[in-house]
C-alpha cells in the first residue's frame, strides 16, 4: 500500500508538541481538530459562511469584538465571556450567519494554526464531514502533504488520528502511486482507522472514554462530527483568514 | 478492558517531546527502546553483566573511557571512536563482559533516561525479552505506572509503540482491576500490538520499512528483539547505574 516510489511524501503529525520535526516547506498541511474546532468550521462553509479569523488568544477575541466582529470561542468547553456562542458546530449553522465573518477562538483547533502558518505552506482544514473534498484538493497541489493533529492540550488524541488515518488510506490509495509514506505514525493512523472505520463511533466512545466527552459535552455532537464526506467545502487559510476555496 | 475504577494509572508517552505532558511524580517509568537500547541493556544483564551507565552525551563516553571503563555507543547506527564496540545486542553477549560495568550511549535510548530520571520516579528498562518480567515487577510497586517510548529521533515509532501496547494490554489484563488507562495512545498502542502480535516481525517490516530498518543494520537482530519473554531481568536505574534487581 505504502508505494515508497510515490513523488510526494504523506507525514501524520500527532502533537503540536511535534510539529517542529515536520517543518518541511513547501507543503501541504491539513489541519484537524475533530472535537471540534475543524468540524464546526466546515458545518460554517457548509452554512455559506464568507470567511473565518482563527484566533488563538482570547486578548485577540476581545480586540474583535470591539470591532464589531461575531467572535465565538471556549476555552475547555467553556464559551468565553467575549463570545457570542461556543464552538459546537450546531452553532455555526445558524441562518444568520451567511455572509458573515466569524472570529473562532478554540482550545486546540486555532493554536495549531497559528503554529503551522509559514510562507510557502499551504494551510487546509479538514474533518470527516469534508475528508474527501479536503484530501481531493489537497492532492491537486502536487506537494508533500502533512496531516496535522491539534490533538487534546498537547497530547495525542484519537479522534484526530483516526481522521489522519483515514486520510492517509485515501490518499495513498486514490494516488496510485503519486504519494507514498514513511512515516510510523501514519501507518499507525491508517492501521487504526481501519480497525475503527466499520463503527468510528463504537471506538471512539471506547477510546476517549465516555467521561471525557461528556466532560466535552460531545455527546449530542459525535455522530454529526464522524459523518463521512456530508460536505464538499474545502477551507484554506489564505492571509489571516479561512475561506473556502470550492465555493 | 479498560477498568476504570482501578487504583493506578496507566499511561504510555510516545516520544521525549511529549515527556513534559506526563511528568507525574511519584510513578513507576517503564523505558523502552527496542531498536536497540533497551534490547541490548537486557542482553547485557542475561549475560551477568554487573550494571551499565547510560550516557546521553559523546563527553561523558570518553570521560569513562579515559577512566578504564568499557565504553559502548553509537551515533544513528555508527560505532563512537572512543567504543570498543555498537548497540547490537550481540555485542552485550560476550562472556568477557559478565560482572563488569558497561558505559553505554545511544542514539535515542540513553537521551531518553536522561529525562525521566526524577526524585520520586522509579525507572526500569523493558524490551520484549524482559515484557512479563518487568511488568509484573512494575505492578508489584503500586504506583502508577508510565511507558516511555524512547521513539527514534523525537519522533513516534512503531516499534517502541509496540511494546507499549503489548505491555499495556499485559497489566490491565494481569492487573484485574487494579490498573486502569484513559490514555489515548495506551490505547492506540494496545490495539496497534493486537494487530501486529501474530506475526510482529512482518507488522514491524511494513511500519519501519525495510529501508530504515537495513540503514539501521538492523536486518540480524530483527528476530531477536521481538522475541518475548526470553529473559528474566528487571534492570532498574539505582543512582546513575542500572542493576538487574532480579538477580
Amino acid at each position: 500500500m505504502y508505494n515508497e516510489k510515490g513523488k510526494y511524501a504523506l507525514e501524520v503529525c500527532f502533537s503540536p508538541l511535534s510539529w517542529p520535526l515536520y517543518k518541511k516547506e513547501p507543503a501541504v498541511i491539513i489541519v484537524t481538530d475533530i472535537f471540534r474546532a475543524t468540524t464546526a468550521m466546515c458545518a460554517a462553509f457548509q452554512n455559506k459562511v464568507k470567511s473565518i479569523i482563527p484566533v488563538a488568544e482570547i486578548s485577540e477575541s476581545i480586540v474583535y469584538k470591539e470591532k464589531g466582529y461575531i467572535v465565538s470561542g471556549e476555552r475547555d468547553g467553556k464559551t468565553l465571556d467575549c463570545a457570542e456562542f461556543g464552538n459546537s458546530p450546531f452553532n455555526f449553522m445558524q441562518p444568520r450567519l451567511q455572509g458573515q465573518t466569524v472570529v473562532m477562538n478554540t482550545t486546540n483547533g486555532t493554536q495549531a494554526l497559528k503554529m503551522v502558518r509559514g510562507h510557502n505552506n499551504i494551510v487546509c482544514i479538514g474533518a470527516f464531514t469534508n475528508l474527501q473534498a479536503v484530501c481531493n484538493w489537497a492532492m491537486e497541489q502536487k506537494q508533500h502533504i502533512i496531516i496535522f493533529c491539534a490533538g487534546w492540550k498537547n497530547r495525542f488524541s484519537m479522534e484526530d488520528t483516526l481522521f489522519a488515518g483515514a486520510a492517509t488510506r485515501y490518499i495513498i490509495q486514490k494516488g496510485e502511486g503519486t504519494f507514498h509514506t514513511t512515516c510510523d505514525s501514519a501507518i499507525a493512523s491508517a492501521d487504526l482507522w481501519h480497525m475503527a472505520e466499520n463503527n468510528p463511533r463504537l471506538y471512539i466512545e471506547k477510546a476517549a472514554h465516555r467521561h471525557r466527552l461528556k466532560k466535552m459535552g460531545l455527546d449530542d455532537i459525535l455522530d454529526y462530527t464522524l459523518q463521512l464526506n456530508t460536505h464538499t467545502c474545502v477551507p484554506v487559510l489564505k492571509g489571516g483568514e479561512i475561506v473556502d476555496i470550492s465555493a
